[in-house]
C-alpha cells in the first residue's frame, strides 16, 4: 500500500457540521484542505468558518480557506474525506471522481454500514479507508459550527490491517487536536457502533424521543436492549465478534449521558432525509443473508419507512 | 340460565359516545335505561341527548331520560351494559355491584381481551356476556353524539353457547334500530376483532398515523400484515381457530375505507388514557402463556409504554 506525502492535500466532501469541524481542525493546524460547499458556499467564502468547540473555539478567516462550489474546480488531492450524509451517496461518482489521482485515498467518516463498500465498488477497494466519529457537533448557522462534546475518531483500512498511510493519517488528526485511534478491524468498529446507533437513532426518530426518555422507562429499556441483541446476533452471524458486554456498556453510558437527541431524530424533526438505508436497512440485509431473525429491527425500519412515505423509502418491505 | 323479563330494565355504565348511542337507541325504543354519567351529567340532565346518526338522527329530551351521577342512586337492573373505557376497569366493583340483583346479567361492549374475565371474577361468570361494537361514534360536545358509520354489534355468552337471555337481548337491540348478531363463540369473535385492533390501534397510536397512511405504503402494509400474523398465531395456539383469510379481508377492507383514525390514536392525540392493557398487553400475555413469539406486538407495547411514561404503564417490560 502506497504512503502519503508528508503534507498531504485534503478535500472535504460534504462540509456539514462534522465535516467543517474535522476539516477545520486540519486547516487550523496547517493542512491544505479544500472544502466542497453548497448551501453555505457564499457565506463561508466571505466570512470564513466560526467554530465553537469544547476543545477550544477557533475561527478560520475566509482568506485562509480553500472553498469550492463544484468538484470540477478543485485540485486533485491525496486524501478525500467523505462526511456527506449517506442519503446523498448516489452522488459519490460526480463528487469524488474529479479529485482522484492514482494514489488518492478516500476516508469515509459517514454513519452506518456499507459506505466503504459503495466507494470501493466505484473507485477500487485499495483506496478506501473508513472511520467512526464519536462526537456531538451541530451547525448553528451558515459557517457557524458548535462542537459540544466528545470528538474521538477511529479509523481503519477496508478489509486490511492497518497500513503506514493509515498511521500517517492518524498522526495528522492527532496533531490537529482531533484525537484519533487506529482500528485493527474496521468492520468490528462499525458493528460496535451500530449497537448504539440502530436502537437510539431508529427508535428515537420513529417516536421523536430522546435517548434519556427511552432508557428511563422499563418498556423502553427492554426494547433498546432487545434491538441491541439483534445487532449483536447479526454481527456474530456475519463473523464479526463484537463483545456482548457492549450491550450493557452502551446502556450504562446512555443512562448517564442525559437527554440526547440522535442525529436521525434531529433530521426527522427538521424534515431532512434520514439515514435509514445505511443505519437500519443495511444491517437488516446482513441479517437476512445469514438467516438471523431481526423482527424488531425490521419493525423499526417499517415504522420509519411508513412515516417517510414515498416508494424510494421502502426498499425493504 | 335464567331468562330476562319481557321488559328488562337496563343500566348503562360508561356513558361515553358508544354508550350514549346504544343506550340512547334502546331508550328511544321504549326500554327503561338508566344512564350513569359523570362529566356530562349536568348537561344531559338539563338538555337531554342529541344524537346525529347515519341511521337517523334523534333527540332524547331530559324528561324522557333516567340520568344518575352515582351508582348508589340507581335502581337494581336486569341488564348492566358496560361501555366504560377499559382503562377504568378498576372501578367495576364500585360502579356495578350496587346495580345487581340475583339474576342481573352484565354485557360488556368494551374493547380488547379480558374484560369478561375481570367481570366474571368479581360478579360470577354466570352473569357475564360480551359483545363487539363495529361502529364509528364520537362525542362532539356534552350530550351531543355523532354516529357516522357502521353500527353492528355482535354479542355472545361467556364460555357458553347462546342462551335464551342472549336471544332476548339481541331482539331488544334489533327492535331498537341496532343491528345485532349472536356469536356462537364469543372468544372467536374477540380474537377476530383483535386482528384489526392490534395493528391499527397500536401502530396508529404509536406513530400518530391514520389507517390509510399505514396500508398505503409497502413497509407499513408489511408491518400490519406481520402483526396480524402474530395475532392469528396466538389465537390458534390458544385454541381459537380464527380463519387465516381474515388477515387479507381486514387489509382489503382497510384499503378501501379511506383515512380513519383508530380510537387509540384519537385517545393519544387528546391526551387521554389509551386502552393499552386490554388491546395490546392481554394478547401478549396469552402468547407468552402458549409460548408463541410475538416480537412485533411486544415492540408495539414497548413503543406505546415508552411514550406514556410512568411505572403503571409498563407492566410488561
Amino acid at each position: 500500500m502506497f504512503t502519503l506525502p508528508d503534507s498531504p492535500r485534503f478535500a472535504l466532501i460534504g462540509a456539514g457540521a462534522i465535516g467543517c469541524y474535522y476539516g477545520g481542525r486540519l486547516a487550523q493546524h496547517g493542512q491544505e484542505v479544500h472544502f466542497l460547499l453548497r448551501s453555505d458556499f457564499e457565506h463561508v467564502r466571505r466570512h470564513g468558518l466560526h467554530i465553537e468547540s469544547c476543545a477550544g473555539d477557533f475561527d478560520l478567516p475566509a482568506s485562509a480557506l480553500h472553498v469550492h462550489r463544484e468538484p470540477g474546480e478543485m485540485p486533485k488531492v491525496d486524501v478525500v474525506l467523505v462526511t456527506l450524509k449517506t442519503t446523498a451517496n448516489r452522488h459519490f461518482e460526480t463528487l469524488i471522481r474529479p479529485l482522484l489521482h492514482e494514489h488518492t485515498c478516500i476516508l469515509t467518516l459517514q454513519n452506518g454500514l456499507g459506505n466503504e463498500q459503495e466507494l470501493a465498488r466505484l473507485f477500487g477497494g485499495q483506496r478506501i479507508l473508513g472511520g467512526l466519529a464519536f462526537t456531538c457537533i451541530n451547525r448553528i448557522a451558515p459557517g457557524h459550527i458548535r462542537h459540544s462534546d466528545y470528538g474521538l475518531i477511529k479509523i481503519g483500512e477496508l478489509d486490511r490491517p492497518p497500513t503506514p498511510r493509515l498511521r500517517q493519517l492518524s498522526d495528522r488528526f492527532n496533531h490537529s487536536l482531533v484525537p484519533c485511534k487506529i482500528l485493527d478491524d474496521l468492520r468490528l468498529g462499525r458493528w460496535e457502533k451500530l449497537i448504539w446507533n440502530v436502537p437510539f437513532n431508529g427508535y428515537g426518530a420513529a417516536l421523536g424521543l430522546s435517548t434519556e426518555r427511552m432508557v428511563n422507562n422499563p418498556a423502553g429499556l427492554a426494547l433498546v436492549r432487545s434491538i441491541m441483541e439483534e445487532v449483536v446476533a447479526t454481527a456474530h452471524a456475519a463473523g464479526v465478534m463484537v463483545d456482548h458486554a457492549l450491550i450493557e456498556q452502551n446502556i450504562q453510558k446512555t443512562l448517564t449521558m442525559g437527554p440526547y437527541k440522535s442525529s436521525m431524530q434531529i433530521d426527522r424533526e427538521m424534515g431532512r432525509p434520514i439515514e435509514l438505508e445505511m443505519i437500519i436497512a443495511e444491517p437488516i440485509r446482513v441479517a437476512r443473508q445469514h438467516g438471523v431473525g431481526v423482527p424488531k429491527m425490521e419493525m423499526l425500519y417499517q415504522l420509519l419507512a411508513t412515516q417517510l412515505r414515498g416508494p424510494d423509502d421502502c426498499r425493504i418491505g
